[in-house]
């Protein structure tokens, strides 16, 4: 394992932001650094990582000059050092450095890595009170309780980047969160929203691949496909908003052009709309309090012509109600439920289990691990990754009961 | 004519907010005594006041335990002290009691008086630094820039009442108008929205009478139906929000749901909803920057099932299209232009000219008025005065080109 140095060339540009990008080469990554590259005389970019694809990482690590190029996959430290050979970019390559690299003196630092795998980088720049734009889920998920502690412990500022979590930010962005009575996510129902439950039960993989309106990675689109996805975007919701439980709601909006509304209690709704681009909500997180120009498309509702929404079926999408369920269990239970869910989609994706089998396979994981887990509260990250394994495992071992026939 | 004088028993609860209501007999008034009446302990009423209903202002003032009483209309003011007798309450009338009145020291003044009338007392509460909930229309198409200069000068903080500006208000204050690319209200489009032009031609003030959502005043009602309620209302928001004439825009929204847009340089759009009730903006500006609790019915987008938008025609609704010229023209545009609208309007009421003629006058008025009055900006609340008048008395002398045959 090579440990990524701290920067060796001080800025002599005072007034550059020092920005690191952790997970540089997926999809929110490369459309972080679209924007820092429209203005990049403002950013001094600190350290880029990847998971492993080095070729990539370091393309963008030359193109923005960063300090520092790490990727997660020691495999790759070779092909890393060779394509960044003579540019003046640190190569190093291993868990540690990524951690390390999120520990870097920074102004800003967008938290992309996907998955259990971008705990740990996260709660590094957390602890460093290096301002964060989130757009990992688990920290949140599975870990909210506990990360949301560290936040406030060292004072970090934290900038939502889902675009219904940024959504609500910017619609609660007064500096006061008073008289909140309800927050709405929308969401726009995934490619089965009008299947009866039969045809749901037998939606294959491909069929749930297509999302209607956003293209991401295989698993969060099965998730908007059984609207867990959704869920787990309220427990989200949960630890960054001022609110209970009971205060969150959903409504399908299959547009996916407002992405949430803030209720008041005077009857005022102050709801955010944006064209589907994660350029919008990355460019609020860059640049909160101010807005910088992108050139993602306008907005043109008269050109849309109409916005519908809908309530949400529960009876066909049970996921919804099951991670409501664990938001209101409280505990470990939102813990259980990701790790359950991460398994459940894996084995959608393999063909081993049916669409329908998802939600019933990370439901019974939950009235399992109240027996075999418990209900307790992670109090440090190793508690929560301990319940993720524990939840992981219960959720395989239940699994031959739900495989196919 | 009675000078109303100075409260006599000072509040011993100094935490009371002392709040006046220009107009209180009016819907505005009405409604936001609603709101202080159902939190009677937070506020004390300094001084209520009406144009002529003496009965009805009495009655409010009783209950609300109002320090003075003010009637604007002197032929009132026996009626007003009969109905006053051993309450308490201090009775005045006339003009100059209704400035007094706004002149009062308060902590919050609603300035609801409609029309012209409104301008003095308004112009005298913003010149006493008093904390204005704005719901009178021609201190800001009229005198904009008059009104707006006494404002900054006076430090006093101006909030809006209409739904559209409370609507812009309540999506931009984060206390930052940074990247605000374009500001859009939106319009209900009238009863006559899918009306036909040669159909408009013959529409009746009964047909015109009939607004689908809101229930207001003739006069609003008839501007609402050729869209010079939103060209008005534009004006309005350049005085208010920090955009150019171009950056304003209107879409039309039949629902009239969604009340406003602000669309930001990066992509994002802020957006207030609620259901159609006054009570939620003056909630707002009464409590601002907190929020209190109203009975209004609560948006429930599901229920609705969608919201619609089309672009404003212009063709069929050309008084859109001749405020926005009055904007961009300047000076003193805007003024003759509302003064040519409330004789148009008055003339269709009495049935002297057709729908179509109401813009036509407006327009043949701004035209000759650039020989007649010129365009220069009024400087001081006398010369909107003076501006005002002789906009109407170019208005009535090209009316009987435009009566019916």
């Amino acid at each position: 394992m090579t440990v990524a140095t701290a920067h060796t060339t001080p800025s002599t540009a005072s007034a550059q932001r020092r920005v690191s990008v952790l997970g540089a080469t997926g999809s929110i990554g490369l459309n972080t650094l679209d924007l820092i590259g429209r203005d990049s005389a403002a950013y001094d970019v600190v350290a880029l990582t990847a998971n492993r694809n080095a070729e990539a990482l370091a393309r963008l690590a030359i193109a923005h000059r960063a300090e520092t190029a790490v990727v997660a996959d020691e495999s790759q430290y070779e092909a890393l050092k060779a394509a960044l050979s003579g540019s003046g970019v640190e190569a190093a390559a291993g868990l540690q450095a990524v951690v390390d690299a999120a520990a870097q003196p920074a102004d800003w630092i967008m938290a992309a890595i996907t998955g259990a795998a971008g705990l740990r980088p996260t709660f590094e720049a957390a602890a460093q009170g290096t301002r964060i734009a989130l757009a990992n889920k688990e920290c949140l998920v599975s870990a909210g309780e506990v990360f949301m502690a560290a936040v406030a412990s060292a004072g970090t500022m934290l900038l939502p980047v889902d675009s219904e979590h940024s959504g609500a930010f910017q619609a609660i962005d007064d500096g006061s969160a008073d008289g909140i009575e309800r927050i709405v996510l929308t969401a726009s129902g995934g490619p089965f929203r009008d299947w009866p439950m039969d045809r749901l039960a037998a939606a294959t993989p491909e069929q749930a691949l297509q999302h209607p309106n956003w293209s991401m990675g295989a698993k969060i689109t099965v998730d908007s496909a059984t609207l867990m996805n959704k869920g787990l975007e309220l427990i989200e919701a949960y630890h960054l908003f001022p609110v209970a439980p009971e205060q969150l709601g959903v409504v399908i909006h299959p547009q996916s052009i407002l992405h949430c509304l803030v209720e008041y209690a005077d009857g005022s709704v102050i709801a955010q709309l944006s064209c589907p681009d994660m350029r919008t909500p990355i460019a609020y997180s860059l640049t909160w309090p101010n807005r910088m120009q992108t050139p993602t498309e306008r907005l043109d509702l008269a050109k849309l012509g109409q916005l519908t929404f809908e309530t949400p079926d529960v009876a066909r999408f049970p996921a919804l109600r099951i991670a409501q369920d664990a938001l209101a269990a409280g505990g470990c239970a939102p813990t259980v439920l990701n790790a359950a869910d991460e398994v459940a989609v894996d084995a959608y994706l393999q063909g081993r289990i049916g669409f329908a089998s998802i939600p019933a396979l990370v439901e019974a994981t939950l009235d399992a691990s109240e027996q075999s887990v418990g209900r307790h509260l992670p109090s440090t990250l190793d508690d929560v990754l301990e319940i993720d394994y524990a939840g992981r495992a219960l959720a395989l071992s239940l699994l031959p009961k739900f495989n196919k026939t």
